[in-house]
Order: structure tokens, then sequence, then C-alpha cells
């Protein structure tokens, strides 16, 4: 069983080109210089994987300050992306707002991401450089994110390419008495054997009316014939996720079931259908929420209906109700409309998409026949 | 290739008394009401399990707001966690702060968890609830978490056990000429098998001069004989998670590595025995460190001796260079040191161990012998 994709095949990524980009816009935003706190912003502008970890941008050149555990490979991974002029310092965690400062202080307007800095590290930096006023920014890098490069494209596609393998490889499991947490962990140790580094979030097998929970966990219970089983996952290659849903049954739906998982396919498929270059994320959450309402289900549609996928599992654009985000082409969204009844269980159909300039094209390829 | 453990056999959680034990704190913590938005907190005190909520902890009543993917869920949570006086309700993310405001304004200081709520969401309380101070709060369910309640214990020993057997079963793959990669998927699939939800964090498997880097990410090399290979890994079970690092050699170590993985052996073993009810985190750290210095490796110890282990990976106490934070009896903690000679490779050893009135258990029990 080898792994689905070859590392070397995959069109590289332009790191280099990223922190020119972001660099472009800080004024924009009402700063001079802006500290990345989230580690994938730090990744994406650096090529630097550590777990911890803080990126001071600035015109007259950048600082990626981390603790000793990642020394040498951040050195590496700083060299590999060819991004110019971003310095390495090495302190522990305690000691590396100070670091920062001697650089920071240069700068009268600090930007800091204040959706994900918290709000104890914004009261040291604002004691550390109290002669810079420091600048409340949303979503710099993440907007940046929201387009993919073909190297990125090409890492998401083996995700997805990863999972389908993967379901298509186990799904038989189903039919013979498995339990929800079994399915799970042969379906992340098929990723795993093909190519994934971890599981993309934690997997969701919902059987029953267990389905009836949107993010339910696996448990114990045995798959039963009849039932509609939700199956939520996703592989992660080069930092990359993807993100899936079918629902699948051994032997035919029971009763309403049959209806539901049917009214479900067809909003995913009227979802998908208005995907393209230009659209809103508010439109395409329309068109899926409008087909499940006209098939009766509109008050089972407990959640939203995507979101982009990237180096995270949920980021920018949102497709949710009366989302202004723009899903242009090269960005990549998922498409998962669901509905749940109590006591009966519950469906959803997930691809992950990658819009084009006409249309989109569904990276997930795996069937949508519930049958095993 | 049953798990490990029998869910039904593990002591249950006093989820219903850590509310008041927290509530008792609050006027000493400066507020009224406390506003959990760290989620492994919101799951400590209330029991839901979700990715997404928020609480409102006060004495006159307290409110969790989460999204509807919970719905039925977080009910469910709620009423098995026995946890009384939290109310539920069910809102857009958008919408949730708007939730808590009504009842948030009956308080006059209420605090937020400044270490791991946003700048962003300090903001937003902050207009939200304008005639309430907002009071930085930190650590204050934190150090509630570090001592471990038996029903705790036991499922931090059971991701223990799952760890301890995991690795038994696939360790013989290093001499098949397998990748780290291979390697990490399988110990991971066999971690599943007996009982895990998950890996407890990113599994590193690193080889060779790969070893020199405390925290690779397992690679496509093949591992080779005489090479030291760190394996940091561990489970988690229902939420609560373990961490073990084992230094393996396929044959006998080559050259200086031999003294290397003895030097962190013996190191590894001082620390342990320094642990005991009432030792700082920094006695425990010197132990180590002096250790190593006096073998010759003091400038190749790259990082803290260890960290709390419990909902999270990393969490109180710190045992690191001068950490005051006291290890009492209960507390559950990594000692774990390390050294990394660049071109060469590294070692590292670490247990799990719960702390007693007098020395500590080591929860992680395999093998330190590096042969196979």
């Amino acid at each position: 069983m080898p792994p689905v994709y070859s590392p070397d095949a995959l069109a590289p990524m332009d790191v280099a080109g990223r922190l020119p980009r972001l660099l472009e816009r800080l004024d924009g935003a009402g700063c001079d210089a802006l500290l990345v706190t989230k580690m994938e912003n730090v990744r994406y502008l650096s090529g630097f994987t550590g777990s911890a970890g803080m990126l001071l941008v600035s015109p007259d050149g950048s600082l990626l300050v981390t603790d000793g555990r990642y020394r040498d490979q951040a050195a590496e991974q700083l060299a590999a992306a060819g991004a110019a002029g971003i310095e390495l310092e090495v302190d522990s965690a305690t000691a590396q707002p100070d670091a920062l400062a001697s650089v920071a202080a240069r700068h009268a307007r600090l930007g800091l991401e204040a959706t994900s800095v918290t709000w104890s590290l914004q009261q040291r930096f604002a004691s550390l450089f109290e002669r810079s006023e420091l600048v409340a920014t949303r979503g710099l890098v993440e907007r940046l994110r929201a387009v993919k490069d073909a190297g990125e494209i090409d890492r998401i596609e083996a995700a997805c390419d990863v999972a389908d393998v993967a379901i298509a490889q186990v799904k038989g499991m189903l039919a013979e008495g498995c339990t929800e947490s079994q399915f799970a962990a042969e379906l992340e140790a098929e990723m795993r054997r093909r190519g994934s580094s971890g599981a993309s979030f934690e997997t969701i097998v919902a059987s029953g009316p267990n389905g009836a929970k949107p993010h339910a966990r696996p448990t114990d219970r045995v798959v039963g014939a009849g039932e509609l089983v939700v199956v939520d996952f996703g592989a992660t290659v080069d930092g990359y996720r993807s993100d899936m849903t079918r629902t699948l049954c051994v032997g035919a739906p029971a009763g309403e079931l049959a209806r539901l998982v049917d009214a479900v396919y067809a909003a995913q498929r009227a979802g998908v259908r208005a995907v393209t270059d230009g659209v809103t994320g508010g439109e395409v959450d329309a068109a899926c929420r409008g087909s499940l309402a006209d098939a009766g289900y509109g008050e089972a549609f407990l959640h939203s209906t995507g979101h982009g996928v990237g180096l995270e599992i949920h980021e920018l654009p949102a497709v949710a109700k009366d989302s202004a985000d723009i899903l242009g082409a090269g960005t990549v969204v998922t498409v998962e409309p669901g509905a749940y009844v109590a006591g009966i269980g519950g469906a959803r159909i997930e691809d992950t998409v990658l819009v084009g300039t006409s249309g989109c094209r569904p990276l997930t390829k795996s069937t949508k026949d519930y049958t095993l």
C-alpha cells in the first residue's frame, strides 16, 4: 500500500513571494510593522514549521524568534524557503518579547494579529513598546492565504487523494459489525500509510441516532444495517489539509432515511453548482439552505455550509449565512450541507473544491453513493 | 488486538465538584464572574467536549453558549456531568457574545482568561460590557486542573498504558528498514487499535542526524543500524493525554552515541528521583541539567525538563529552569531531558509521572533499554 502521491512531484510553493505581498499591505492596515503570532501565518511567510515562535515583519528586515528546540530546524527552513531578509534569534519563550522589542521599537505603529494574539501578550507588548502604538489588525495574512498557489493546491489535492483512497480501502469494514471507533482508527491508519502526516481534524464516525449530532465523537457503538453513518475526515500533506464527508449505509436506508440523505445530496450538488469566481459565501450557503428547505429539512440544517481549507482546517473564506466573503479563483472551500433529526439520525455530504474562473473543481472525488 | 483498558472500569471524575471550587477563588482573583473561553477549561468545568463555545461562571448561575452543531451533545453532556446550575444557550458564534452580555452585565468585575482570550474578543467584550470592568485573570482554572482526581489519573494512566503496549508491539519494525514516517504511522495506528482516540500530539520519530533536532517531523529517511532513533509520542483517552519518549537503536549505538544516550538516561533517572510532593519545577530541572552538565552535555540540552500533562499536552506545573511551580501530590508531569549534537544525532528519554506524597510513580512504564 504505497503513498498516494510522490512528495518530489508536488509543485514548489512560492514562499519567498509572500512576505513582499504582506509588506505592501501594512500601510493600508495602519501599521509600519506586524508581529505575526499565529503559527500557521508564521509558517506561511517563513517556511518555519515549528509549534512556537513569533515573526516580526517590517520593511527594513524581519526577525523570527523561536526556542532552542527549533534552533537548527528554523535555520534550515528559513534557508530552504529562500525568504530573504528574515533573521533568526533563539530565546526562551519568556525572553522572546524582549528580543523583539529592540527591533519593534523602531516602528511607531506596530500591528498585532488581534484575532489570535492573546490579551495577555497584547498587555505585555503594550508595556514593552511604550513608545509604539499597538494596532489591532484582522486577517492580514489570512486574506493572502485564502488564494492558493500551484504548490499549495497540489498539497491539498494530494491530501484529498489520500482520503479518497483510504475510504475506498476500508469502507467494507462497516458491513462486518465494526464499531464507530474501530472504523475511525482504521481510516486514520490507512491515511497515514498512504502519505498523510496525521488526521486533519478529529475524525467523525456517527452511526444511527449518533448521526443526529453533527460533531459526534466516535463511540463503541456497533454500526447496524439500514442506518446512516456520517464519516467526516481528512488527511494532511506538508501541513495542508483535506476535508470530506460521506454518508454511508449498510444495506438500504430504513424509513425516512433514504429521503433524508437524498435531500442532502441534492443540496450539496446545488451548493457545488453555485461555486464560481466572484460568488459570495452567503450565496453558496443560500443555495444549500434553499434546497434543504424545499425538501422540508430547513430546520434540520444546524450549521454553516462550509469554510476555506489550507494550513488550517477552518480558514477564509467563510461559506456561511450572509457571508460577504468572495470566493475568488484559487480559493479552496468546502461545501457540506447536512440534515439532523434527533432520535432518527443525520446525513452530511462534503467536498473540498477549488474555485476556478468558471465554476469549481472538486478535489475530493469519492463516490457519493451511500452503498458500500 | 483489544483495547488496553475498559472504559467502564475507569474511576468516575468529579466534574460537578469543580465549579464550586472555582467560584471560591473568584473574589481572590478580583472578579465577580469569569468568562471561560479556553475549551479545555470549559470541558473541565462542565463536561462539554465540543470544539467551540464559552462558559460564563458566576455565583448566581452559569451559562454555556455553543453553536448548533453541538445542540444535543451539549445538553446531554451537561446532564451527564451533573454540573448543577449551568444553563445552555445555542447561538451562532457571532451572536454568542451578545447572548452572554445580559448575564454578564449583572457583574461589576468580569474576569477574562488573559492567557487564552484573544485581544479581539477582549475588545468586543469591552464594548459590550461597558458598565463592567474587565479583569485579566491568569491560570485560575489551570491551577485547579494541575491536581488530578482519581478519574483523571485513571484516564492518563490508560493513555500511558496504550502507548506502552503500542511501542512494544511495533518497535521491531525499525530493524526491517522502515522509514521514520512509516514507523510513526504504525505506532499511531496501533495506539488507535488499543483504545486511543488520537495521537496526543504530533508523533516525533527522528533518526540519525535528524535526532539532533528535538522536534523533528518524521521524514522518508530509512532508519539505519547503529543510529539513535528518538520516538516521542502519546495516546489520548477521554480527552486525557500521555507523553513518552524512548531512544532506540538497531544494533549497538555507533561511536559517541552510546555515551550520549547513557548520559541522558542518567539525567532522566536523576530527574525522576528528584520528583516528590513540594519540590519546585526548577529543582527537578536542575537535577537533570546538572547531571547532563557533569557528563559534558550541558550545552546540548536545548529545552526544558518537562511540563504538566492532562487535558492539554502542556499544562501546569512547568518543569523548567528557575520554575517556582510546586509539584504537589496529584500533579502529573513529564521528566524528559535530552542531548542534541548537530550532525551526530540526539537522545531524549521521557516518562509521565504521578507526583505522590513521597516520591513519584511513573505512569509510562516501557523499558528504557535502547535495544529492540
